[in-house]
């Protein structure tokens, strides 16, 4: 080698390492913000969560966008609410820089789920509180909050505190550290109509295409992994079918009519019992077919994810795993099947006359979700089911040995359908590498998230390239009770958020 | 034979006809009286039903007592209301008469199952309504009552207008149509807490010992057989065992975790289909083992009970039958297993953490309760599932791969116990040839009433011969919603408790 070869690999080198440097102080600079700050965000992010948000209360959900404009106008966001015809209002707010190489859109949502209150360790879910730690750790109620210092263990405990009021509050924080340094055109959207479903988002694509063009979309949504900073190129869709099976018309005295009339529970169970094996493995036919064997390539990428499922199970107080894949990311590129509810019977001691199973299925990619429900429904069939679409009357009972009723709902592009991105597309490689620029090999790329991102409207609409990112800790609790954001999380979204705005 | 033999046999011929005459002359006084007297039964009986009694509600049945115990009073009846330790009341009354051959106590229960007001044809299960026929047979509901006829078809629909009001109000009525023909010495006994179950009858009958002894126990309770008035010679007891399951902690989210979390739902029904085979056989070690194989007295009176499963297959939209026995009546004889109630899952899209039955068990007076139970509980635990009596924490969900809350409660005399009266018996003898002088052939005997009936307190301290008697309608929908009473039933009903009165 050259000494010219040398010196100017020497300043090369300089130069990257010069950048690196510059980038580091740069996310420093967010860092600070963040910790000098704490007292403020957590206190604005405490009156957002006190606003009810459960999905479909088209109310309430106005009093959030309201707020949410506010907050986005207050950092110097162009901001539109956009009305839907449900009522439910979309937000959107941009922030434009000179000399920007990419105009990124975050996909967020404020919406939340329902609540059962009773089941809350506080009395109201929307009467946020603050704890010192997880409330399985021990964490206690913080009563004075004035003068706290809201170190990272500490937690808020809310409905959408994780999911997904979170990356809305971590991201305008982010921009207010950054500031000036905004180095990519930045569009925020959103959606109020994301728990529930809904047309408002199939309606604002169509209205505002041009402001919701982008060259990188990033759903911001999920949890992290236990292990960091999570980066998901895809995202399962589902669909649902919904049975109940009937024995008569009504339920009969178990006295007087044990051994005789059929027991709707009885046959519910069996049927349930029949679609997976004990090991917890779906016998459907086809219902693997779509998706295996896999690539060496997506074999490689779902090994690569440091798999915590001990510590988890510990922490969650799971006994055993249900036996469907080898592991929980081989498990995220499976259909996955649930019975979300199952319920029978009444008051009084009757045998039960109808029983009810809600089946939901988590479908990849891959997989045709109307094909899926007609594969579950085909095999009800096989049992012997006489299939219905409405309750069924006296006549029809005593004409069939067994009746059920089915309903299903598959998932389309509008309504949370199945998404990939190449995870080797330029775009996807830029958000990778930002987030690796702060938080190196923690970052964790998941190939597909396991629940549903509404992305594929975006994709369909505009073939943009999409990723996702989550900051929520790995035990929010999303969707269930003592839904919760640690703080630690709240003020790192900031950093992880900011380095795909600072490149 | 000689003239002599002749003559003698004629005479007697002739006394027993003329004897069959007379009863037949008093069996049509009470028909010519209830037929006199249809409108102010029914509004007596309407005012008795408008009154709630749902089981428990000690202040609702404390204004029931008090209507009793004045109707009995207005018949001439010593009567009594007995306080209990639960709050709820008992009533008793007694009409002795000279030369009585023997005294008869009559039990019946004012206390009604809960119920779920959106399930019935009506606003108020308590606020009864008439009908010209039966629901399904399209009767339509009688507005104006005061011109009405009353006739033997029209229905009277609430809440314990077949179980088991309707034979207070045939007995009362019964009493007022005999008058002073009356031959045997009569008690009537009402019990407040059937339903629920509680202690107050054994206080009672402790307290009260020389009250309830009596020569010959009438149940009355239960909806006679389709075919006609039925006696039956004993009662099935019972057994529950409630059983949860658990997969974690709580539920998760079930994108994030399917395929990895295990479904409380899937395993629920798991471990019920693995009780109960295709047929509806349970499939749980010695299930029947205390039953099988029949005496050939036990089967034969069995087998002559009149099978009408075809019609009520069409009745009650039954379109396969449980096969767990050859017939109705076997299958009252055999121990029953139903799941009265299955729950599982919660809002929001999470995989379930735990699911519920509430397994219940008909037991025969052949099997013990309490190990009828331990063989429920002994094969959940071979399945696996290791067995706690509390709701498990973290720690101990963590550290076994299966595990499920079991909580058990056996039946035992003091609260609907099993029984079993010899139908040779000379009293149960008397009550059998008591209801053949009013029905003949009509009359259904039954060797195990399906339900169960409160008797076994009263064998257990007075060691009395038992039988009951059935006066409601087979359709009369007990224990759960349209609950109803056929017109013709009460007032027939009046006829068969007078046979019993008038030997």
């Amino acid at each position: 080698m050259t000494s010219s070869r040398i010196l100017s690999l020497l300043a090369l080198t300089c130069s990257m390492v010069s950048t690196l440097a510059a980038q580091q102080s740069e996310f420093d600079k967010v860092r600070t913000y963040a910790n000098a700050h704490r007292h403020e965000i957590v206190a604005e992010y405490l009156k957002l969560l006190s606003l009810p948000n459960i999905h479909g209360d088209a109310k309430a959900l106005q009093a959030n966008a309201d707020l949410l404009a506010a907050m986005m106008k207050k950092r110097g966001l162009d901001t539109e609410i956009w009305p839907t015809s449900s009522g439910v209002p979309m937000v959107f707010g941009e922030k434009r820089v000179p000399g920007a190489k990419r105009t990124i859109l975050f996909y967020i949502h404020y919406d939340g789920q329902p609540v059962d209150v009773k089941r809350w360790a506080q009395p109201d879910p929307f009467v946020p509180v603050v704890r010192t730690d997880g409330i399985e750790a021990g964490g206690e109620l913080v009563t004075d909050l004035s003068s706290a210092t809201f170190p990272d263990a500490w937690r808020i405990y809310a409905r959408a505190a994780g999911d997904d009021k979170a990356p809305i509050e971590a991201m305008l924080c982010a921009l207010d550290a950054i500031g000036s340094t905004q180095k990519e055109n930045v569009k925020i959207f959103l959606d109020g109509e994301e728990e529930g479903g809904g047309k408002g988002l199939a309606e604002v694509i169509q209205k505002y295409p041009e402001k919701l063009r982008s060259d990188l979309l990033v759903i911001l949504d999920g949890p992290q992994h236990p292990s960091g900073p999570t980066i998901y190129y895809g995202a399962r869709g589902g669909a649902s079918v919904n049975v109940t099976v009937y024995t008569a018309k009504q339920g009969m005295h178990s006295g007087n009519y044990g051994n005789w009339m059929p027991d709707a529970n009885v046959r519910l169970a069996q049927l349930i019992a029949s679609m997976v094996d004990s090991t917890g493995k779906v016998v459907i036919p086809g219902f693997y077919s779509d998706v295996l064997p896999f690539s060496t390539e997506a074999k490689a990428m779902i090994d690569a994810v440091p798999d915590q499922s001990a510590q988890m199970q510990r922490d969650f107080g799971v006994g055993s795993l249900d036996g469907a894949a080898h592991s929980l990311q081989e498990g995220l590129n499976l259909p996955a099947f649930s019975v979300h509810t199952m319920k029978g019977g009444e008051v009084g001691g009757v045998i039960a006359a109808n029983a009810t199973a809600e089946i939901a299925m988590r479908l990849v990619k891959e997989n045709r979700p109307q094909v899926m429900a007609e594969r579950v429904i085909d095999f009800i069939r096989a049992q012997g089911y006489y299939i219905v679409d409405k309750d069924p009357d006296v006549a029809m009972l005593a004409s069939h040995a067994k009746v059920a009723k089915v309903t299903s709902r598959a998932l389309t592009a509008t309504s949370g359908g199945a998404w990939r991105t190449d995870p080797n597309d330029p775009q996807a490689v830029f958000a990778t590498n930002a987030l690796k620029a702060v938080w190196g090999d923690k970052v964790v790329r998941i190939r597909t998230l396991g629940g549903s991102v509404p992305a594929s409207p975006f994709i369909d609409a505009f073939h943009v390239p999409t990723v996702g990112v989550s900051i929520a800790n790995y035990d929010d609790n999303q969707h269930t009770d003592n839904e919760n954001i640690r703080l630690g999380n709240l003020f790192d979204g900031m950093t992880t958020l900011a380095s795909l705005m600072l490149q």
